[in-house]
């Protein structure tokens, strides 16, 4: 059960309170000021069969002040924290990762030492202030990218506005890079369909798919954001709908698939919030495009093969025949197949037919 | 005056049915049915120093269907025509660049001939559509890409929806590809700024910027959409919003306000309805880097010190003295600037001091 709002809220910031009084007191006591993280490499990282997602394993690193090795992954993890506690947490703020970057790139005065020179430093403390926390960066008020859209029977609280999915127009309601804040207040819809192109939600949306299916369609443009991952876990944890993925019968859109359901290897720390294990891929199959006669299949290139090889390879799909037969097929086939080529048996065939097809006899890959 | 919202939809389709009668009365006539359209061509294309926006000079190419050299480009036009009136204006229905490809992407029975092969095909026949119907390929419903958010004291009536953009929560309204047919019901705002980045909106929409100020907040993810486009002219023009531009300070920056401003050259023969001539620039300048005491410019690669030159010679920055003395600023600093790096000044600086002050001052680029 989530926990109250109230209390979720306080909760991260007294977590980095705990870990400023464990610093404070590891000097009072003379000792040399250290945090523990898990080390997050690939190594590290394993694929859990029986929670069908990706986490870290235990092996931890200890980082100390006193240490030529460490301060400098120390200090800026220390740098961020301050940020997220002072700048964000205490003053109801939040920011971007870019924000967070140029918070902390000061020049250590009297040096000409800066606390961070690089983004991919203050991105790594950040993962580390995840870790060590056990709190996801966006309830430390620090955001992913803005993306998406979504449309669907639904009413959400947010910022003290009631937001109807279902009456917005044209464009549907943006979605913003943190979730974690807004509150379901009805939820009329059965079923998720979330898609990787915005133009083909702009397809669904005029042909009013979701009213027909009673559904919610929900898309960004490509890889899909944390904030959307987000959205997708909530919607099926707090309101158990079935998630729907819909992507290009291609490399790219499977991983896109693989991401959502299982997690990622840089994320891996992140998979108990961020993967849905659940989800169900929709299409576009290789067995789609024999049963419905679909042409302009696009052959493969050099890279989608050698990304085709290492997808079979992960854990996840080693062992899945279902998968395996899909990789197969994509390679003897030599082809690639994108949603929009269903176009070409007229412009509403996805939402008319193809779509509702698939969804009546449950033809998903797991 | 925009025409009465009926009249205005008919008259796209008028225009293709009228095509095709003169095809036909060509055909009945024994003559070589041929269309007319103006050179697409950078040896073309002008700037017009009136009305500060670049067009279309008046060289026109005749494109017939006997001859060899024209009639793949001439089938490839009637077939984009055709889908236009057949499968979307007669139905209503609107689809994407893509989706025309796939549609137009058929092979003549009895032989191995595509009509098109590659989407660059279509897009092109579609842009000659452009030139000869002079209606825009929204208006024959071919709709651009999907990005962006908008928030404001604004209300709007789009597919019989009321939407308050005052009242979105954290997210705003999810800007469609196509914004022909929505309606203006109340505007209160008193200006629009529109910045490149979806994470500065996130920004400037937490600090209720727009509610403070009174003003529209409208942003995409880089390069701006025609969708978006076409939503800040409508605001200029039917409700006489000044409109302020907020990039990065970098040749990038720059080029995305010099598009909206402008127009481009790739759609110089629609600038009519997308080139803003008098948009300003809001920042982030050289002066604004000396006048805020702003640290942590980046290093000007050599694509940008290229793209700059390429900049400063374009025929409507040559002669403005105010972009020349900023382009020789940047380069004298070699750096360049993000909005974001504004946060290394506190994190809701942007929305406190700088926009404020800026915006009172009319500190601005013209």
């Amino acid at each position: 059960m989530p926990k109250s709002k109230v209390q979720d809220k306080e909760l991260p910031r007294q977590s980095l309170i705990e870990l400023g009084k464990k610093l404070a007191e590891d000097i009072e006591k003379g000792r040399n000021p250290s945090i523990e993280v898990s080390v997050r490499a690939l190594s590290n990282v394993s694929f859990d069969k029986k929670t069908k997602k990706l986490s870290l394993g235990e092996r931890t690193a200890t980082r100390e002040f006193f240490n030529v090795a460490h301060i400098r992954k120390f200090t800026q993890t220390m740098a961020v924290a301050r940020i997220a506690k002072k700048e964000l947490l205490d003053r109801g703020l939040h920011a971007s990762l870019r924000d967070i970057y140029y918070q902390a790139k000061k020049t250590i005065p009297g040096t000409d030492i800066n606390i961070v020179d690089e983004q991919q430093e203050t991105d790594s403390a950040i993962e580390d202030l995840e870790i060590v926390t056990g709190y996801s960066r966006e309830q430390l008020h620090i955001n992913a990218n803005k993306m998406g859209s979504v449309a669907g029977k639904v009413i959400i609280e947010d910022k003290g506005d009631t937001i109807d999915w279902s009456r917005l127009g044209s464009g549907g309601w943006s979605i913003p890079s943190n979730v974690e804040d807004i509150e379901f207040k009805k939820v009329s819809a059965k079923y998720v369909v979330y898609m990787e192109k915005a133009a083909v939600w702009e397809r669904l949306h005029e042909d009013k798919f979701w009213d027909k299916q009673n559904c919610i369609i929900l898309s960004s443009q490509g890889q899909t954001t944390r904030g959307i991952r987000r959205l997708l876990q909530r919607l099926r944890t707090e309101h158990e709908l079935p998630i729907y993925i819909l992507t290009d019968f291609d490399p790219y859109g499977i991983y896109i698939y693989s991401v959502i359901k299982f997690g990622s290897i840089s994320l891996a720390h992140m998979s108990e919030t961020l993967a849905l294990p659940d989800v169900k891929f929709l299409g576009i199959s290789a067995d789609d495009i024999k049963n419905y006669g679909l042409t302009n299949a696009i052959r493969l290139k050099d890279v989608d093969i050698s990304r085709l090889k290492q997808l079979s390879e992960y854990d996840w799909f080693k062992n899945s025949k279902a998968w395996q037969r899909q990789f197969k097929m994509m390679k003897d086939m030599n082809g690639k197949y994108e949603i929009q080529a269903l176009s070409s048996r007229g412009i509403t065939f996805i939402s008319e037919k193809y779509l509702p097809e698939k969804i009546r006899k449950e033809d998903f890959i797991d």
